[in-house]
């Protein structure tokens, strides 16, 4: 059963096409992929570009808050009393990243927008849409920005402490030179339950759609992360002269971690997966010659099952301990700990139902396993998120891409869910 | 049996002592470690401290040959057409390296020559004490250096591919610096046994003597050294949304690799020992977020049986293989392959029987299992090490250290050993 046809009103395929195209140009490099970076060029110029779009073609009024996030207000809301809807993501990139981590959120929020504009909706709830700041890992070394900023996450004393690892730029300074107000950060955050609902679409990142050939999924979670700094020392020695009993080899005694790590993990069930990466690694005296005498390295562990994480980290202290008993030293520091976030069941059923009726399926509810903005505006208010098929499950690259048959599907999902979720909410 | 007290001549505890520390001083950082790497101001004033010291209390005429190494005439020598015995090491460090590594060696071959002097010894044949150029892993790429050129291991047209890393300064042009002749290298080389002898007395680097607490060993080979530089490719993705079986994590076969050559070399037998290292290893693109697409890294195997290498390169390939056929992609190059150098039974002798003799044990006879000047000097002629023992065998660390009772001893042994030798030699 499809009542796409019978569907009150269809977002414009061409036209989201069209942008997506347009936006993806900027910071585009000429290896292919998309450098919109926290408060680089690009990142200013893919404001800019999105603004004009707004004021042209969606809404009235555009502000830009404390925390330098972009909103733009839908003209025709009757309901003063009620709190807005709010629909967005995240314009900025990673480092030669694809045009649709965030990107897609934001264009299909002003796709959506736009259509109700053209149809003159009224709607009984005001509606915002949004694009948020910093939300992929950058050179101020803080994600999710914008949307940590605006849920009262993180305030000024904190973020005083992040500045670019290049250029040293204070994150305070960058955010004013955004069009933010970091002085009067801490006054401006949003009220708990001050919107009715958040909404976010995003492509998954991962293969689960992309296997099941199915264009969109709902997120009822969103993964818990847990990641370590280590420094592990051993004892740098020469690597001819000295024999294998007498070794400390950081090095080695990583690998060993790493390679426990992975056994551990896959004999979890795939159903309800904990995935652990060791993704950074730096080896002193790096030397051919030389046995290594220390490592640093980053352990990140998730999953949308926080007693899962909280068994694996047992099981590396476990792994960490049998290598102080064979003489090598180390110091562990904790640098993310989040729990999964849960997602709002009201946005959950409205986006699932709609599916189900209009596309003859019931889609999966998944947990997201990276992290996103609707995790912060989850501790504040109801917040919930759609997945469209990433084709190869790539991200993070190039070769990052999502088809436009589904990027229309979801876009006519979230359309009609803020339609339902605007009748139904107070 | 100690017969310390009947030898014929004994050189100055003292004053090798001193000039050990003396030397020491060039180039010691705040840090506490001796820098005199290549071309460097403390290897150009390393050199201007040993020529000066040279001429005051040694020899008559000091030479600098194509290659930058520094060569000093014994005087009283009767025997014109016997071809001369060469006695030094090299006096250059690793960064932060100790007072020893090296520099011991041009200072007992200086000790010796000078006990020589005093006591106005007619020997047979022309003795001539050798500081060599560029021994260590140093900016321009290449070790071993003088001994390679003076060998004829290396040409001129092969050395002119190397240049300072950082500076850019063209090994040419540094040989030149440091009182060389580039131009003239390849005519200048050593002729095929134009010397009766080469000897080299060096610290061990190990803890073979440490443990027997014997003062000096014979070596009786230098180490065979295989060294690969690999190109691991799996795929860099997302480190949350990726789940483990679609995996492929270039750092995580790293790891196998380097426990599975672990676990293959500890069952070699440890009286003949093969080693081996992963001491460089850069991964890409080393974010915490993100699955390590790429790592480059070096594999060292050493043995003094050349046979077991290839068993273990052998063992390798293997490895390799199965990472293939899990869809990894590789690129192999091979930096090293230099076979064990076997030193002259007729130096091992009479180094060995002077231990008897005088100091009433059979030394060891041992593999090298680090690489040395004097192993390319074996290729043209007669070559041999003695080893003094280091304390806790650690080497190319401030904490590199002899002591002078055993410094002594090893004097002794190569100054009576040549003696031994220029009665024996043709």
């Amino acid at each position: 059963m499809n009542n796409i046809e019978g569907i009150k009103l269809k977002i414009n395929k061409e036209r989201i096409q069209r942008n997506i195209l347009e936006l993806g140009d900027i910071g585009l490099s000429n290896k292919g992929g998309v450098n919109r970076s926290l408060a680089s060029q690009a990142d200013i110029d893919s404001r800019e570009w999105i603004k004009k779009y707004w004021q042209k073609n969606v809404v009235k009024k555009i502000t830009t808050d404390v925390g330098a996030n972009l909103w733009g207000d839908y003209p025709y809301s009757s309901g003063k009393k009620l709190a807005p809807i709010i629909v967005g993501s995240h314009n900025d990139s990673v480092p030669e990243g694809g045009k649709y981590d965030g990107a897609l959120g934001v264009l299909l929020a002003t796709e959506v927008t736009q259509t109700l504009v053209e149809n003159k909706i009224n709607l009984r709830h005001p509606l915002k849409v949004i694009s948020l700041t910093g939300e992929e890992p950058n050179p101020y070394q803080i994600s999710t920005l914008g949307s940590k900023i605006i849920s009262g996450v993180v305030g000024q004393d904190y973020l005083k402490r992040f500045n670019h690892i290049e250029t040293h730029e204070a994150l305070s300074e960058a955010i004013d030179r955004l069009g933010g107000d970091f002085k009067h950060i801490d006054e401006n955050t949003l009220a708990p339950n001050s919107f009715a609902a958040f909404l976010e679409c995003h492509i998954e990142q991962g293969r689960r759609l992309f296997e099941r050939n199915e264009p969109v999924a709902v997120v009822s979670k969103i993964t818990g992360i847990y990641r370590e700094l280590i420094e592990l020392k051993g004892e740098a020695n020469h690597a001819g002269t000295t024999d294998l009993k007498h070794r400390k080899d950081a090095l080695l005694a990583m690998s060993w971690i790493n390679l426990e790590l992975r056994k551990f993990l896959s004999e979890f069930e795939p159903c309800d997966p904990v995935v652990g990466t060791i993704g950074f690694a730096e080896v002193k005296p790096n030397a051919a010659n030389i046995i290594p005498g220390e490592v640093r390295f980053n352990i990140d562990v998730r999953s949308g099952n926080w007693e899962k994480v909280q068994q694996t980290i047992k099981f590396l202290d476990q792994c960490f301990m049998k290598l102080e008993e064979k003489g090598l030293m180390l110091n562990r520091e904790k640098i993310l700990n989040q729990k999964p976030a849960n997602l709002n069941d009201k946005i959950i059923d409205a986006l699932s139902e709609t599916v189900e009726q209009n596309f003859g399926y019931q889609p999966q509810k998944m947990t997201s396993m990276a992290g996103h903005d609707a995790a912060n505006l989850a501790k504040i208010g109801r917040s919930g998120m759609l997945f469209v098929k990433s084709i190869d499950g790539k991200s993070h690259c190039k070769e990052e891409y999502s088809r436009i048959e589904d990027i229309e599907t979801a876009g006519n999902v979230l359309l009609n869910a803020i339609l339902k979720l605007d009748e139904e909410l107070d």
